[in-house]
């Protein structure tokens, strides 16, 4: 766009480029207490394998059950845990945009690198208001800002129109991709390709390769807390052309991904289940201590923890 | 339920039986702060149409928009204005759990009778969490709960079963259904039917009179700001079993809440519309300044406000 | 609409007013059959409980499952047994124009009194283009024909305005509608109380009571095949403004509708369950001698088939 | 399965391998009657360029909207023309069971060389129902047969247990996806996988080169009428692993299928808009003559017209 400023960038905040960038998952002790021990080894864990950032704040982060006290707790442990080395993004989930602004806010006091906010939810919500919400959200804080379309969760699907006319206007800075739908995600690519700098993230576990080939920039996967090595392997065989390996690749995580079906749907939620099988297995892995998870989730019992085993040892990761 | 203690409430709550309960609405000025004359205005207009309680914190109140500083503000402003008239009851709506908890324990602090809670929503939930959820705020604040049941908003429809069960086991004390199901009311009517106390509301404004004849125990109407009296006309109608009566008020209440769509859905969506509508309305009825609204929405046009106004005179209201 | 010529009704049709019209249920053999001699007890059984029309060719007569023959087979069948007693309204069930055409144009010769029609279906569908499709309907064959609003089947839900226009041009002569949206039955009830003869059926088993007192004109019940004597019951209650013994017979039989749930859902679709409850419970009252339904529905087992029979005898029917 | 007989093929039908399967659409005159000169065009257009095969009765050949009589006369015609070429797979699409076994039955006589069946739809149908619905599709007539699931149209997504179930009891020759859902896809080619000769096809216009590197055998695409070469390219591309190319081609093709955007969505459904798109374009390309689609579709009119001339020569095709 031209004629238009140069999206302004603290001085500090490190750039969130392409890669992977695991949405960090919150270890909780067994009374459901913030385990630090944990968050602590789990960061380790993920800067080992290579990834390019670390999203604090997402969904898998059971962000939505968090007081906001304790998100505050979370992303100022990881940022000084992180200690510059990459990128440290914060969701900023709430239901409209004061409320936003307010993690937003916290977020930047603490040292974030980057933003990430869904459009509002709760009440309906139109495009146009969906523009003034994260106009607003990049006017009053500044930091480099990431739309999360996550319909599952906030029911409304970012218009493809939109996000590019956002990126063009210098108000988002990236796309974090939860749809499920890898036509949109393509088109919203295909959409921001001249941004300069614009980065389009697939949130999708199972189908990143693909999301890769359509022109993503990178992956926020869930199950990438419990196998980051394997989602870095496939992103950098894709960023070689080598689509067989990364598809490869991605098979063997997509049989690494049933472990969500290790708990029993008719005892709890599919978000239970899934939040439970990846602490399972980052303790199977030896990463975190405890598989607790947030009120009101239900906690996988002895049977649903030994399946979430027998993925981890049919990937060889165990 | 035989052998099972009596609910207790504390001693300085009042009950919350039938009849019209308005959700107020929030009245901001232009530079959208809280505009605490015109909320007395709003309080004393509800109380003198003979109202039998008010709802703070409701979907109408804007509350998914508010910081938790203003929705306590305004909860602590309305506990003072209706100084124990009639019973004051807070909405708790946040994602998860223990979020709901923080606005459950300051609205029993700020002296609410009775507190309103949805499912949790963001993630998917399953009925046992929502169990869990609403068994964890009941146990943890001392005061009667109302379950209240908004697909529109948290995409998920609470289940009779589950409804009754919480209501035989004293979890609990009513239910506020904005669900638009009819059938699903008068199921959840007939299922709490031997609880005592129990007390099941429509959210609806269209069909308060099908709701009442349907088992229902009062009204919770957001138009009810606009023309209290109407919905107190309706509502001792059917009370007296004057369903001809009844039917006729609530066919001119439905010609009056077609000023929800004065705003045009080309470029605001459909709260936006409804709560600008009734704002709208107020003023032109002299009640509150303002009909400033919360930011992202879009506020109404000249030529909106005057279809507002269009209906309320032909509803005979100015 | 002032001009506008009367909507011109053969001189042989009779026609159509408000009660109760039940969709007829499809006897078969158990070898899948057309069993005729049910038929013809089941059309005397509700013609003797004084219904005020037969409604062939709905979803409760398994329309979708059957031939074109026979569906043929099946209207000739009841409009020689009715002998002229009631109106014959023939059910067009298909997914477009030209084949909905092809089943009118069958009725009309084989001397059905009004026709029902539903929006297209299979492909997303406009509301421009249902006119067109209603409109096409009518002028092709000259019977009254009724829209019939089901968006369970068909995925539509018929817009009001749409409804109140066709009704003003004289295309339809009534609606059937099995939206549940009592809402929306009331709105369409308002939009075309102006129109001479126009009569607005529900569809619902479960809020007769309700829709009659919101200006319907009849009922259109699945489950009156099983209790044709209540549902009569219920529609003069209401005609004489008695609407607490209409509602007592509502609640009577919303308990006695539960038997659609005696079919177990881990093995088959709602549908199968609640036609496979209509026909065992006709059985049971010795109506029709068979319960077999239609490939590839799923029968009722031993234990299903007493469930329903437990509901019968709980409503005082056997 | 080990043990289990190979399913029967008749002697005379060609198999189903992979590559470009067109859905043929129908050319009609503008009084609406069927264009058999332009059909036989557009027949040979799709054989020079090098198409594996021709899906006649497919929703892109408005099937949906054809009298059975019609169906099979432009069965019949393309049978003919193709003169055992490449195999022409018949499409039967009907609400249940006996009614697709019609169909069936007359696609076998006419001479087709596979079936394809959705589930049934109208009624909500369980996949127990499905099973029966496909087994007994496939005893009845000698035909391979392939599911078509098209959860846009039935309103019902075919569960991947349920496809892998009967492929491997050689009910199931292949399938046919348009549901869009890539993972989904992936997850029936994965199950199918050792499954001897069984084939998986994407319906995807957008992401055919995505479905095809998740395992896809082929491509059923809507615009592979206006630009079958262009699918064969890309098609030819991935078999040979050159994904740069693949994904080029599909990324033309993505502008093209822009197309379907040029009907007003203010006047018309998106069905009438996208295959009112093809017919203006084979028109614009000289193989069909008229753009007419079937009753009520509401055609495209001299802007819309205009609109896709303008993508085919952005696209290069005239």
């Amino acid at each position: 766009m031209p004629g238009q400023p140069a999206p302004h960038h603290p001085q500090s905040a490190r750039p969130v480029a392409g890669g992977v960038i695991p949405p960090v998952c919150t270890p909780l002790t067994p009374d459901r207490e913030l385990d630090l021990a944990s968050l602590e080894r789990l960061c380790g864990f993920l800067l080992d394998a290579g990834v390019a950032g670390l999203f604090v704040g997402g969904s898998t982060g059971e962000t939505a059950y968090l007081t906001d006290d304790r998100r505050a707790r979370v992303l100022s442990a990881v940022v000084g845990l992180v200690a510059g080395q990459v990128p440290v993004v914060a969701g900023t989930i709430d239901l409209t945009t004061e409320r936003v602004l307010g993690h937003a806010r916290t977020a930047a006091r603490l040292g974030a690198d980057a933003l990430v906010a869904t459009a509002p939810f709760y009440a309906p919500t139109h495009p146009a208001e969906i523009a003034v919400h994260f106009r607003s959200v990049r006017e009053a804080v500044d930091l480099p800002l990431l739309a999360y379309d996550i319909p599952s969760a906030v029911h409304t699907k970012l218009p493809t129109g939109l996000v590019a006319e956002l990126a063009a206007d210098g108000v988002l800075a990236g796309l974090k991709d939860s749809s499920g739908d890898v036509d949109g995600f393509r088109a919203a690519c295909g959409a921001t390709a001249l941004v300069p700098g614009f980065v389009a993230f697939t949130g999708s576990e199972t189908h990143a390769d693909l999301a890769l080939l359509a022109g993503g920039a990178g992956i926020v996967p869930g199950l990438g807390n419990v196998d980051p090595h394997g989602y870095v392997r496939l992103y950098d065989a894709a960023r070689r052309g080598d689509w067989a390996a990364a598809t490869a690749e991605q098979e063997r995580l997509r049989a690494l991904f049933g472990m969500i079906d290790a708990g029993d749907p008719a005892r709890m939620g599919r978000y239970s289940a899934a939040i439970g099988a990846f602490k399972a297995a980052l303790v199977h892995r030896g990463v975190i201590a405890s598989g607790t998870t947030s009120r009101p989730m239900i906690g996988l019992n002895d049977t649903e923890n030994a399946a979430v085993l027998g993925h981890l040892e049919r990937a060889g990761l165990c």
